[in-house]
Order: C-alpha cells, then sequence, then structure tokens
C-alpha cells in the first residue's frame, strides 16, 4: 500500500479553476492534491531579439515557489540574488513543453509569458504547472482571438499535460506526492500531448538503478492519467470563460 | 465623487481568511477589494546574529509580488537577481509595524518571519499586508503557545493595522485602490494599534505640497478604518483555527 | 535635558557651503552639527528611456556613506554587490522631496542627479541631504540659466529642506543627533517647502506608539526649523557663486 | 545518410586519457570526436553542512565551457556573473549520474568534485563529461586507496557512462554530433551502468511529439553505445596510471 | 612646457591634513593639487580567516571614487553592483604598499582597514591614496599606542609614499595631473620606502614602448616627488595630532 | 641553487602549438613547463560602444583558470559570481599588452577577443598568457588577411612577449615557477617588444624593498629571455598554419 493509499494507478484529486486572475490574459489555479500552483499567461507585443523580425513569436515560461510553499520555509529566490538550478531546470522544460504544441508562426511576432507560481508543494509541482499552464495559455489565446489577432485553432496544435510517476517499494505508482517523492526508488516525469506523442520524459534512478520494463511500466501509468488529464483540460476548457 | 464610487470614508470590502496554507505556523489571505495578499508566518528556532544569546526574539517579514499581479506583468525579482527599492521598503515598513506590537523578551530567542506575498494587485498591497500580517503572526503565536512554547498574551501587546488615505480630488478619501492612488495628489499610509496609537505615518505629496489640515483629515479617515479593521481581526481570530 | 545640552527647539549649527567640488555644476557640503553630507548636482543630456520625447525631464538622487562615516566602520556597499536596503529608502526620499519643488516640463529633456554622500554620520543624513542636495541643485540650474538652457524661476518652484524631531525622554525635540535619535521613542522626518507645505512625513514608534498630539507637537518644532533652513538656502544662494 | 557519414549505430571515435593534470587526484581528457572535455577530480577533506557528522561523503560535478570552445563564441559566465540554466541542468545531471554508482558511506565525510571543462565542444558534451568524469573519479579513489583511505571495491559499485541519441531524418542515430544534434527531431541522452541498469534518461521532442517505439529504439542504439563506452572505460582503467 | 605649467620635477601644491574624521581610529585628507583622497583607518579586533590563530595582523585597503569625483560622472558602483577592475587593481595595491613598511607579527591579531575615497579627481590618485593612507595608518597606530596596544616604532618600519612619472611631450615629468596624464606617452606609478627603497613599481607603455634610459629618467624623478612627500610626512606626524 | 635546479639565466621548457581549437580564428596552446594556457582568438564584426564609427577596431583579453589548475582546487568563478581582482588585473595586463603592438586604424571596425584560459598552473600564467596570446592573435590576423579583411603587415607593428623575474634567495633568476615565486623576495613582470622596447614593467617587493640596482639586473635577465620568446613565436609562426 502506498503512503496516499490510493490505488497504484489513481491520481490526486485534480481540480483547474479559470480565470483566478483578475489582470492577466490567462489563467488557472491547478491543484493536483495540496500541491496547487498559480499559472498566468501574459501577453507582450515584443520578442527576444534573436526573433525580431522572424515573424514567430514566442512562449516561456517562468518558475517560483512562494518562501512557505513547502514544508520547512525555503530562502526567496528575490533576496538570495539568484535563481536555483532547480528552478531554472524546471522553468525550462516548462517552456519547451508548452512550446510543444504551439506553432510560433501562427502566434506571430508576440510574446507570452506563462508565470507558474507555486503556492503549496506536495509533490508534483513541475507536472502541475505544465498541466495547468497549458490551460492559462489556452485562454490567452482565446482572449487574441476574441480580438481578432490570431486564429486560435492555427496556434494551438493539441493539448499537454504531465504527470510523475515512480517505483515505491517495488511497485510502479501513478502521481507521486511528497512523501511518496522521497520515498521512490524511482521517479519520472512524463509530458505528453493530447493525441498521446511523448514531449518529454526524464526519468531518473534514486536509488539502484532502473530496467527498461520498469520504465515502461511507469510510461502506462503515465498515459493514463495525462489521458485523465487532458480530458479534465477539455471540460473546463469547453466552458464558457469566468 | 470617487472612481470606485465609494463614500469618502468608505473602505473595499475586506477578508481576513485564516488557514490557508497547510504548511506555515500561522496564514491568513486578506483581500481589500481586488488586492489580494497572502500571508504566512513562520517560526525558526534561530535568531540574526547579532540576537544570539540576549534571549531576545525577533519578527521580520518578507514582501514579493507575483509577476502578473499587476495591470501589465513585471519582471520577477528572482529573475532580476535583487529586490527592488520599493520592495525593500515595503518589507521593512511591515517588519517594523508588527514587531511595534510584540514583545521579543517574551517571544524568547526564536524569529517569526512573516511572507506578504501579493497574488493580486489594486492599490494598498502594504496596508493589506500588515493587516493579513498581523493575524498569520497572531495564529502562528497560538501555534506556539498549543505547544508550551509561549504566553501568547504576554508576547501580543495589541493589535496592529494599517490603512491608506488620499486626497483625492481635492477630498479625503479612505482606502486608495489603484486608479484612485495614481491620481491622488496625496497618498497617505497610517499604521495604528488596536489602542489608537500611531506606530508609522508616512504622508507623501505627489502633486503639490499639503497642510497639516489636509494631514489631519486624512488621519481621522485612518483612524476609522484602522478601527474597522481591529474589529475584523478580532472577529476572525475569535473563531476556532482552521 | 536632552544629550546635546541644546534646548529643545534648538538646531545644530548649521553650515552650507556652496562651489566644494570642481566638476560638478552645482554642489554643496551641508554640516547639521558632525553630520557632513557633500551634495553634487551632475547634468546630463539624457533622460530615463520612460520620458524620452516627453519634453519632460528627471531630477533624482543617489545617496551614499563613506565606510567609516559611522562610529563603527560599515560594509563598502559597492564591496558588498548592493545597496542595504536603508540607502535605497533614503534615495527615493531624496530625489523625491527635490522633484517636488521642480517643474521638470520646464526643466526639458535633460536628467539633473544629485549624489549625496555622506562623509560624518551624526544623526539626520537623509534631511541634511535634502537641505544640502536643494542647494546644489539651484546651482546646477544657476549653471543651465548662465547657458541659456533654462528660465531658472520656471524651474524651481519653491525652496525645499527637512529635518529630524523625535520624542527624547518625553519631550519633543529638534533636530536629533546619533545619540539622541539611538534613545528616541519616536522619530519623525519632515521635508516641507519654503512656503510651508508638506511634501513628506515620515514618522515612527520606536518603542511605544505615540499619539496625534506628540505628532503635532514634532510638527511645529519641524516647522520652526525647517524655516531656519529655508532662510540659510536662501542666504548663501544670494551670495555670488564661488 | 547521416550527415557524419556514420553507420545509424556507430559512436564517433572515443579516446579517455588519464593523468593529464599534475594537480589533481584523479583526471581525464575525454573526446568523442570533436568535443572534447576536461575532467578532474578534486579530493577534499570536508563534506557539504547538511553531511556534517553523517558520516557519508559526497560526489559532485561543476561544468564549464571554454568561451571559444563553441563554434561562435560565448560569453564567460564567469563575467556576466552568474551561471547559465543550461550549465547548472548539466551538472546537476552529471553529479547525479557519478553518485549513482557511489556508495558514500563507504567514501566516508569527505568530498569529491568533479569538474568538467569543454575545451572544444561539437555536441555530446554532458555524455562526455559523464563518460569521462567517471574515470577521473575512479583515479581519485585509486589515489585514495593507494594511501590507504578507502577501499575502492566498496565506494565503486559499478561503471556509468552516457551517449546521446536522437531521430534524424526519420532514423534513430546513435552520438549526435552539433550538425545531427541541430537537425534532429528527438533528441534524448542516456545514462546507464556496466550492467545495463539506467541511472538516468532524458528525452525531448525538438519537433513533432515522438512514440514509445521510437524511444526504445534510441534506447537499443544507447545500450550498445554505453557497452562500447564502458568496455573502454575499462581498458583504459586496466593500464598503470600515467 | 607642460600644460601644468609646472617645470618638469616639480609637483602639485601637496597637503596632509590630519584627524578629519571623528570616528575612525586614524584619518587624513590628502591633496595633490585638485586631487583629494579622504583615507580613514579603521581598527577592528579580528583579522582574515586564514590568520585567525597565528598571531599575526592585517592591513587591508579599500579604494572609491564618488560617482562625481570626475569630469564626467560616473556610475556609483554601489548601484551598479560591482567594483570594477580598475578600483579592484588600485585597492589591492595600496594594501600591498602599506604591508610593506608594517611588520604584521607586532601588530597583533588585529586588522586594520585603509579607506581611500576620492572626493575629487585630477590624476594621480592611487599615489594619493598611498600617501595619505600612510598618514591614516601611522595614527591609527599612534591611537593603539596610546592605549598600550602595540608598541608603534616595532609595528611601522618606514614611511611609505608614492608618485607618478610619466613622459609628456617627449620630457620625463614628475607628478602628472590628468589632462598630461592623459597625453603621456608612457605612465609610471612608484611606491617608495622613506630609505628610498623600492616597494612597486609599474611601468605602461600608452603609445610607443619606452625604453630602459627612459624608465631610469622617470625613476630619478621620482626618488625626488618622494623624498619631499615623506618629508612632508613627516613634517605633519610630528605634529600635535588633531 | 634555485629549487629547479635551472641556471639563473635559464627559462623553463617553452612550447608553442598552434591551431589547437577547431573552432578559433587563431589558437595557441603555450607552455612554460607546468605552465599551460590555451589562448584563442575570436574575431567578432562589432567594437565597444565608445568605438562605434571611429573606423577603429579593439583588441581585448579575458583570461580564467580551471578550478583544479592549481594544486588546491579553487572556487569556480562562474559559480562565486564574479572574477576576483587577480584575474581581471591579469586580463586588463594581457589586453594592453596585446593592443600595445596592433595598429587599431589598419584593424578597422573588428574586435578581437583574446581568451587565456589556464588548464594547468605552476607560476607565470600571466606572461605565457601574453606569449602564447600574440601567436592566437597573430594566426586570427592571417585568418583574416587570408580573406582580404586587412593588410596583416599594417595591423601588427611588432612582436610581444612577457616573462617574470624575481630575486631569489638573493640571486636574480629568470621565469619564476611556482615553488621560486613563493619564496622570491621580489617579484617583477616584463613585457616587451621584438625590438625590445618596454611595454609593461611590474615589479614588486614581496619582502624587504629593492633597489634600482636589482631591478636593472632583473630587467637583463628579462631581455635576455623575452629575446628568446620572440625567436621561438617567429619560429612557429614561419611554419604553415596548422
Amino acid at each position: 500500500m502506498r503512503p496516499s493509499k490510493r490505488p497504484s494507478d489513481a491520481m490526486r484529486e485534480v481540480s483547474l479553476t479559470r480565470g483566478v486572475s483578475r489582470h492577466a490574459e490567462g489563467s488557472c489555479l491547478v491543484k493536483f492534491g495540496d500541491t496547487h500552483v498559480l499559472c498566468t499567461a501574459s501577453l507582450e507585443e515584443r520578442v527576444p531579439g534573436w526573433l525580431k523580425g522572424s515573424g514567430k513569436g514566442w512562449v516561456t515560461a517562468e518558475y517560483g515557489m512562494l518562501p512557505r510553499a513547502t514544508h520547512e520555509r525555503m530562502r526567496r529566490e528575490a533576496a538570495s540574488g539568484k535563481q536555483s538550478g532547480r528552478t531554472q531546470e524546471i522553468q525550462r522544460l516548462v517552456g519547451r513543453s508548452l512550446r510543444a504544441v504551439i506553432d510560433l508562426q501562427a502566434l506571430g511576432e508576440r510574446q507570452i509569458t506563462v508565470d507558474c507560481d507555486v503556492v503549496q508543494a506536495d509533490g508534483g509541482t513541475r507536472t502541475a504547472a505544465i498541466t495547468g499552464g497549458f490551460v492559462a495559455l489556452a485562454d490567452c489565446l482565446a482572449w487574441m482571438e476574441g480580438r481578432g489577432m490570431i486564429d486560435r485553432r492555427k496556434v494551438i496544435r493539441d493539448h499537454v499535460a504531465a504527470i510523475s510517476c515512480g517505483i515505491h517499494n517495488g511497485t510502479p505508482v501513478l502521481d507521486l506526492d511528497y512523501v511518496e517523492d522521497s520515498a521512490a526508488e524511482t521517479d519520472a516525469n512524463f509530458v505528453m500531448t493530447g493525441s498521446g506523442g511523448i514531449v518529454e520524459i526524464q526519468g531518473t534512478a534514486e536509488g539502484a538503478p532502473f530496467s527498461q520494463d520498469e520504465l515502461l511500466a511507469l510510461m502506462a501509468l503515465a498515459k493514463k492519467g495525462i489521458g485523465e488529464l487532458v480530458e479534465h483540460q477539455k471540460r473546463v476548457l469547453s466552458e464558457a470563460a469566468a
């Protein structure tokens, strides 16, 4: 039995709440159980220097954690004067994942920044950030379409969502919370599209190395979980915007 | 008529929600209308170097804004590598204000850090931070008392809350929102205790200088507003903790 | 009796010496007793990005302390790699205070930077900086007028000066030195114009909160002190430039 | 045909030269074709604070690139004042990979830092760094064993090496050089042990998402490549130290 | 004729004023013509980590320029977040030069920091800093001797002073001011002791390389100038302290 | 007898290997005994802002040390977030030395950056950097001439090389290694041109001050050594490029 008492293929309760920010062009508060991430998508009429004049736009992500999102208070990155390696690794992953389903040409020469700020952490913050960040991004694109700036169908090529899996006590399990993650022998994050394509896979042996069979077992769980997340995204995005 | 349509001595709707963080010893989500600040109080069994061995504790505050808390996205301070002068000014003010009602000797050699993170901004974030930060701090002290660490009545000497006032279109008004603040000729922040003592006053002429009579008019409004905020604090703190 | 033996409404000896810098367009060495601040005003034919093309100019201030301006040597901010919160707070205050009496439109699209460097500190450095910074700024504007760049009378709308007051041992006193400041129960800085308007007021309870009556007593002292400072400014500015 | 003209399952010429640093306890210059990485292992009799008193040691890695290791000169990270997200991501990966085959308890309370500095880059620098870093680490442990500090067999549990694979022009290929990497649709890095266990897998879709079958094809190539690298490591480590 | 109209072997007017800082253990305002440097010596009962327990003390120097010490305002180093290479080079030189005449063993385990802040610059700031820094240091040692902490004669082994020379318009000249320095073909700084030993020599060809004969001509000028500076130091140090 | 057993006027074995970088326009691995420095020259079609439109080019240098180039591992400057004062001092010296033999007008509005990275250190890294940096720079200019960009003979006015000398155990010796440098009473670095002109001289008394005669003895050694280095440069540059 895993610590969370969940069946090995069960995710935590997921919620995706749109329109939580008064100012952002798109926003989503995503919860994977006790992991809560506030995602906002901000449109700017500028692109990074290396894209100027290219006709192409850019989607990027930033990630942060409130100091007391975690069990012990962590030092505020703004006060320590730099973002940790972990923070940079995660925000690069979120940005790549979102760009994987966006047609930057169809977006036009503009930048959308998706900020993912962890309000409360209990494992899986990067996968929640990708899943909720997609909803915020989609709403930003809807906002743009409403103003005649883009054809949203051309810009978004597919859904994208993410989940973590791990081998806990010898058993492959879906959607690790913090306690499970700390004890897992192997930990893997999967990012996939709505049509089941793999966008990113990151698997790490925390203790002993893992085998190809174990990786495939984790991937099977991830497919199930991401399928459910994409359904969830579709359901909330089909509702009228907040 | 002020832009918010409120009478000149009316505050925005205020809410103080306790227990919003699973991890922090005390927490409060404070809303002054569309200004939302998440306050957490974190206890640490250490003090700054200059207090070691003194038997006295410390209360400090940190302040931050999510990048899209504002109408236009602002650069993330963790990414730019430093906290702005404005951020430092505010967090110093919040820390001083909270310490004004705390007996650091009775707290004992421990530090409580009150993090005030602005989730959404619409003017008055520093006054909301002080008002909500007090509630988070009080709950942290209750948590400590529950573990026999302190006698809470000796540590908290009084309530503390804060409000901004300003002269808008020639009229003194209470609790400026962003639009009013931008247009105010004079802007003043007041921090007062439950018993009506002044802890801090910061008044600034944005355009023409102001007179002593105008300052007194603003102070009268502030007393009324802070009186209401302290009542609100007392009401929510008298309820069973979340 | 206050530690300085001064009557409660007496300032320290003040001196304002113009023309102390060979290079700056305007300069003033200001002394409030043992507090000595070197102020220089530097003209640059550029403005911050957000003012480009606006036709308006800008006045800004920077503040620093020599490492051994204080009783104990402090770490050099250039060596520690950042300006402290206190430094930023003060330089923002000095800049706002000076801009309060300047017509930025009449200045034209140029920037004047007033550097206030504390050579020796004994309390009240920010108020000395504002008072001496105004003289340096006025001389810079005279220098510009001498070259036909501006009409000085249109640019300077009034004088501005500042003083600190505090409640020491229960008595309101004017112009705190370091020893008095350390022991004061309440400490307030006032910035006022030559015509008696209030530009900025910052009052802080260091111990017990203070009352409105106490604030008014401090303000009465401040008016007297600032009146004397403005007279002093007028006297030295009426002399031929150094 | 891939740009390098190599068969799809052929690696570039690999060389591992031990003893290239006069000062380091272990060192290895690793070449994967035109990618050259200088790896040194440095022993220090101290551990990070959180391991003090634990009896356990630590292995960590740092990564850097000489400014003109690349086709266009890149800004020196020491001059820009921070390590890029990419640099931090890579050095965290190298450290995790090396620790995966080390018994930190058997190492004792000491730290070994493996510095991987890219002298010339042509794709695959991180995989070369892991492969060569292992040799430097093994020689450092031999140096320690020669001084009676450890039992090397207990400290090193297995070999570890790494290789990149990718899908280029629709074909899975082994060991991408820079030109191939830039054009690959999918890019994956594999870190495996001598006994074939997976330590880390990082797969990224650069264009269209990839399928599980494609991932398995890449993994088959990686197994072949890493097998050859481990044989190479064993061969050079069996020779007398330089 | 050199721009300053001085004979080739004539220095600018030099003044050394002791006791200019109320707080510092030793201080000196040094003027070489229009170059003015404020030097303070600060005693601290601590040494750098690598000297702890050695019984030896340390003398170090820091250097800074007020932003408008120069003809054009320079950016404040505290604001730009780092000290320039030039600043670091100079403060290292000043520290080495002062240590060359100090017996660190006889000083005992304490640190003296000599801060050299350029209030006005007109060439030769580093040589003025060394010459005035020595006076501040000597007064700090006198202060210590007055409290029975050291035997000053054992700590100070000799005087030290510095001067710049250069080849201007083909002629070797002594003590370059800014205009001469900018036009000099060769520029050399000399640091020498009271007994004529060379502590440091730094010669740089600004245009064409220079010859050994030219270097010797510059050195002859430097000996003369430093001899005068040392006499000046002795004269002011023989007076009762301010 | 000096520790290295070399005669007092003998240099270590020197090697200059051209064409060691696949990407750089010019490169040279220079060895002075166990001191190894990798020099690359990188051409960029841009100049610093203050040269734009001047028609003149720029040559600059950067210097770094791999963390384990030294006996004890040093902290990586990219990780500590800044370059040390020593690093900046050296790279400024290297840049000045190289510019001394270059006609910046004839170079045209382009920048060449010479990166000098110490792969292994055993004393004299800055003199090796200058000597090898010149070869890399010469090859970069040859590369440019081959593309019709410049007339190399007009750009390079002379050779430049550097060597350190010191007084060890009372005897002037040439080309100090690390052990000798640590024990030397006086240490001087000389930079000279092929025709024997002095570009830069930096002499420092590490213990007692030194005399003019000692300086001349060191200079005589330096002339001999630099003469040999220039011959070496000419020999390798006369060979066909790698």
